[in-house]
């Protein structure tokens, strides 16, 4: 497997607030290729500290990549510092420069002087020209291994990368064929779910799997690569099989949608709509719902009764029943349902009352999260669980918890 | 000024996912204290290469960092690693063990055989005790430099980093005063502000600004250095006076409060309550308000009324003011603000309508947001923004605006 060393060059890179995102999508991509990240590095705007950092990524690495640091200004030290790890000189193209003048007059714009920087290639190196900015970028072959210096901002960073450099990459690494899975999985917790499937995956190598969570919305990637396409599916079904079946009907999207859209796809398509009633998680699953475009086909609106009060004034809670079971009850949490859904006029409601914390207030523990629901037919229903993070952590679960409700309700029934 | 290089430890860390959060921190932290990081790495778990990086790092820089990589197992190659950079020995210590026997003792757990490669020191070393994990650090001091290994888990990291080794490093590194202030502002879009004050800060490179900006929300940072408190104060005043004079009442908070903790605050110290009306927004602007403890105390819940039909049914706007101005006017916005405060029998009452997009859908354009505002005493009101961003941006935005708004109108009277 080949190897790589990715180098970010900027002294903003090296402040306490500014993140490398370019290396997190650079190694998707060489990974897709099947090329393996061994280190990176941030390095500023330093010429004599990137060249020793250059010459020592050449030492073991096939590829070396450098992103920015290709600008127009003396800050910009990448083309200087990889001629002198090289020992090549930088020679200055005309047809460089021709498109950039081009460039600046088709933009209307007046060329500065220091822009004449950006026409200098290092010797030997192939120019990959840049569409979308002034920074061309360089192909560089260097003793079997590859140098690579591309131009920090994002988009042209991702167009260059893509449409450039993988195509030729592809051409030196030796083939392989890459296939993928990825399930998002809710109403689980993050430890509970790696208990279940770790057994399974934790034995290979090949295919790689890569957990990501965040407040109970758990995303599986698997990534199996192979000489051939069904030796790929087929390390990847031997990961994959037993993982669907572990997880059953917990998997709630094979295609990244997000739970919000999904729940959006079974409402569309029985034609039906939505409304809520929110106590703790005070607007937030209103607010994903609505985050979806053209949400307003299904979704009506609803209620947020934070205080017993408001339950009461704008939902008909009776309040002896919240005088004898407290707002957090699964008693109050019917009543929220069936209220939203009768006022709105919705097929079917959910409601959220709970503890977010971060003290009690009803006296259950913080945490305890009651979804209710009501549907058009039948008696409303409620499910309590206690949910795991701080004040916004189990308001944030609190809201896909509901979301998860109403998924498995649309799901069991076609015809309820 | 002194220099150092973060060198984060874990094949973890060179995934496409994964950040190396512990660097960001180390840089404040180091930043503070009058160090300039020059450098940041990530390397996976491989003892060469480990090592090498570690004899990279200290041909110049003054302090270099290890975070991770000093767990049980024989992937954990950080104590090898430097002890072959160094070529030193690893020595065995009773006293680590002995206080990690006692530590699986306390929480009633057996100790692993390999947990003992736990209780080995760089020769020479100070160990770094840990009472929130097993991995002891080290201080090792070599050739006038300091090389610090120190803990994945960033509570593990801090805590140890905070309190061990800020003091140590305070102690050897000259003298330097730190002083900062700290803006928040809203109101106004990121390059609006960044035109209206760079020409303040960008003349200084001391104090250091640093501007971070998310939907509406904006973050001045500055810190100043100088050998007394005098000078560092004239320094941060000499940028964060024109600053503050430039900016006014858009200044919502000094001491890093967030926007709904600030009105949380004028609310209660005025005994007043308050109710929103959600449409664009769909819930995000309860979501926030109530993100703060203790909001019950001010906050009682109000309507998410996404389609016309519900401003009716469930806040009585009459159909004949939707049909003659849309829903997305400021009428709409008066009648929605002035019904939610009339229901809930709030002090205030806030309401958000407009065009989030991808398509308008009442023929203004998208990105308009229309925030009413309901008092106890005088006419309802409400004002038309243009706001920035894809759909999510501008809800985001939307429920911002419709919180300093309201921050402006308790800010401007104290009696209302």
């Amino acid at each position: 497997m080949a190897n790589a060393e990715i180098i970010a060059v900027g002294s903003e890179l090296l402040t306490a607030d500014k993140i490398d995102t370019n290396s997190l999508w650079l190694t998707d991509q060489l990974n897709s290729l099947g090329v393996e990240v061994r280190r990176k590095l941030v390095v500023g705007d330093d010429r004599r500290l990137l060249a020793e950092s250059i010459r020592q990524a050449l030492r073991d690495a096939d590829i070396v990549i450098l992103t920015g640091g290709l600008g127009p200004t003396e800050d910009d030290v990448t083309r200087e510092a990889t001629s002198e790890a090289l020992g090549r000189n930088l020679v200055f193209r005309q047809d460089l420069l021709d498109a950039l003048i081009e460039r600046f007059q088709r933009l209307n714009r007046n060329m500065a002087e220091n822009n004449r920087r950006q026409t200098f290639l290092i010797e030997g190196a192939e120019p990959l020209p840049n569409d979308r900015g002034t920074a061309a970028g360089q192909w560089i072959d260097a003793d079997g291994k590859v140098i690579l210096l591309l131009p920090g901002p994002p988009n042209e960073l991702k167009a260059m990368f893509s449409g450039q450099c993988v195509p030729k990459l592809r051409a030196k690494l030796p083939t392989q064929v890459i296939r993928t899975r990825f399930y998002r999985v809710a109403g689980m917790g993050e430890s509970d779910l790696d208990q279940l499937i770790s057994p399974v995956y934790k034995p290979y190598e090949n295919p790689v799997t890569t957990i990501l969570a965040g407040a109970g919305d758990i995303q599986i990637h698997l990534r199996a690569h192979g000489e051939t396409e069904p030796e790929a599916e087929a390390l990847l079904a031997a990961v994959g099989s037993p993982i669907e079946e572990l997880l059953g009907d917990r998997i709630y999207s094979r295609d990244g949608a997000n739970l919000e859209t999904v729940i959006g796809g079974l409402l569309r398509a029985r034609g039906a709509s939505l409304s809520v009633a929110e106590s703790c998680s005070g607007g937030l699953l209103g607010g994903r719902i609505t985050s979806v475009p053209g949400s307003s086909d299904y979704y009506l609106g609803g209620f947020l009764v934070y205080s017993d009060a408001m339950k009461t004034q704008l939902l008909g809670v009776d309040p002896a029943l919240l005088q004898k079971h407290t707002s957090v009850s699964e008693e109050a949490a019917k009543a929220m349902a069936t209220s939203a859904r009768d006022r709105t006029g919705s097929t079917y409601a959910l409601s959220v009352t709970g503890e977010a914390g971060p003290r009690s207030q009803s006296g259950v523990p913080v945490g305890t999260v009651i979804i209710g629901f009501a549907g058009p037919a039948g008696a409303p229903e409620a499910a309590t669980y206690r949910l795991f993070g701080d004040r916004n952590g189990v308001r944030a679960r609190a809201a896909q918890w509901a979301l998860d409700y109403l998924r498995r309700k649309l799901q069991a029934s076609r015809s309820f």
